[in-house]
């Protein structure tokens, strides 16, 4: 139980650490460099203004390039209190944030870098919500001077969020955020770049695999540049094979517009596709299961109201789990494509309660 | 009303057209260059051995590169019949139809191209579902030399298959596909074997961004080589344009990297990010508007038999329409996230409901 905590950087991110603290009954303080930030913060209840009291966590929310001397300040103000950073890159900070400590002379034995993965697309402390993140993964990045007592004040800071705890090695974590995140990210923004100067009748033909592709790409420029410049050594690399992969698809598409039979295009573009599907087999599934052990039945979804909930009902009375879930109506139809996973085991009582309840099926696909 | 069809090639779109057909009422023969492939579509219930009776239809549903002669030779073989082919590309077949046509000195007002986007993830006869088209995108690409009559048996077409018409030129159909289907399948694998090398706390961390941006890329290789190659000319400047982009920011993150200071590489970053959002801007949301009409409310859901079901009666009981649900559970955790996304003018219901069920909403990303 953490009984007090200071806020440094009255953003989205530390005003709704700030919220979900006092909610779990925590005592918090916040501290911002613009006074009139600091002040919206505390009117919009994520704590008091800080005079000095000393707090069981000081939490540093603020941008990459501060954190570090942010971070050895409030070690020496703060002399028992646990500091944690929740920047969203930790190896690539770490040199910076030793160095600081190196010039002030101070261990770093009670400081701890986390990472709450989680964000909106607004920002700034009005945007803040207490439940910003339930649900979501933490990362807690112990570095070797981290004290056993330090850490386990990070995790409970991850309790207070309601979020799930993952303890990774700093380095890793920069590496593993740019392979899932940041790379997915840029590539998913570069992808939809390309529709800008799509027809219209593109647009009109736009299925579900263009708008799953290009969902993220929806993200705040501001927010994202912050975490690809802290992160770009560890994107670089990721980016760089990728570019490389792009650069030999594309020579094979252009030797079979040609029409030269140089080479072994269609084997070269079979492979490309190949390797994309040994990598998404990789993703864990819910529970961390693979993904191939559901069966999927796609059924057609009256665009009414209690339709869904009506398909969803018959499913569950015929005690069937429902795996997952997908909605699809992007043809400006009256009806929609509701694609329902459920267990291989699970799936030939789904195609009786499905037909027995009169719902039209659509293939597959 | 189709009062007869021939389907040349019995694969999985051939069946799938023949089994829909045959529901709709219509009488259907099958021919394939493999007399067992014939027999076992004849088997499965597709149609019956084509023994030269005049169709109201012929549908070609054969790999691109045979299209082309079989069109023609249909045309002359059924000189009253309309001919259709179902290939993914259009444009890119019609000059090697022309030089088909010419060669036997007959007119192409009979002939239409199609492209019903619908597929699966197993090829064959076997997998053939005669609803495989319903509430898909079916394209219709009138040539200048098509005759009203032959449009119209298309439209049919359509119709009888429960899919939902399109009418596009067929080089502004590739050009099309190419930017909303092609070359998103071709980044979206590409991305995916950057996984292939993921540790597996990567993978552990990998959130809905890298499963959204990588789900298109678990298809089948076979399937997408004939696609990407018939249109290889329309996909190679999207993907050149692509690559560019990905050189620059590559570019920008390296120069960050190495902190030399040179160019404005932040500025550039930006640039990509917000290029990206204006691309994903353009895509129309459900029924066509644009997605940020909506209010999304995001929603712990105990993963339990029966509380998604809960949740959408409870908001469909509030007389509360949902435009769209999307369910997330990644994490190997014991709830799940559901993002329910209503009318702007229904979110203050849809938080009063909420609270009213006691559901507990999670942060809205």
């Amino acid at each position: 139980m953490i009984r007090s905590a200071l806020i440094v950087g009255a953003g989205l991110i530390g005003g709704s650490c700030g919220l979900a603290l006092r909610a779990a009954g925590t005592e918090v303080w916040v501290r911002d460099s613009l006074p009139g930030i600091e002040q919206l913060a505390c009117e919009l209840g994520v704590g008091a203004p800080w005079t000095g009291q000393q707090p069981d966590i000081v939490v540093i929310a603020a941008p990459p390039d501060v954190v570090p001397s942010l971070v050895v300040e409030h070690l020496v103000l703060c002399p028992s209190a646990t500091v944690v950073d929740v920047a969203s890159v930790k190896g690539a900070l770490l040199p910076h944030i030793e160095r600081c400590a190196q010039e002030r002379d101070i261990d770093l034995d009670r400081y701890v870098g986390c990472h709450p993965m989680a964000g909106r697309e607004y920002s700034g402390v009005v945007a803040s919500q207490g439940d910003l993140f339930r649900g979501r993964p933490f990362v807690v990045s112990a570095t070797r001077s981290s004290s056993a007592q330090a850490v386990a004040a990070a995790r409970d800071l991850c309790s207070a969020l309601g979020a799930s705890l993952f303890e990774v090695d700093p380095y890793e974590h920069d590496d593993a955020v740019a392979m899932v995140s940041h790379v997915p990210q840029l590539v998913s923004s570069m992808l939809a770049s390309q529709l800008r100067s799509a027809s219209d009748t593109a647009l009109q033909l736009a299925g579900q695999g263009v708008r799953d592709t290009t969902r993220i790409a929806g993200s705040d420029p501001r927010l994202w540049v912050e975490i690809l410049a802290a992160n770009a050594g560890a994107i670089a690399p990721v980016l760089r094979e990728f570019l490389n992969e792009v650069q030999d698809t594309l020579g094979a598409l252009e030797v079979l517009d040609a029409g030269t039979g140089k080479g072994v295009p269609r084997a070269d573009i079979a492979r490309a596709i190949q390797r994309g599907r040994d990598g998404v087999a990789g993703l864990p599934g819910k529970h961390g299961r693979g993904v191939d052990r559901f069966a999927v039945a796609t059924v057609l979804v009256p665009d009414e109201p209690g339709q869904l909930v009506r398909l969803l009902a018959d499913v569950s009375e015929a005690g069937i789990n429902l795996e997952d879930l997908r909605l699809e109506h992007s043809l400006g139809q009256s009806v929609g494509l509701a694609h329902l996973s459920v267990a291989l085991k699970d799936n030939d009582a789904l195609s009786e309660v499905l037909a027995a309840r009169g719902w039209a099926r659509a293939g597959e696909q």
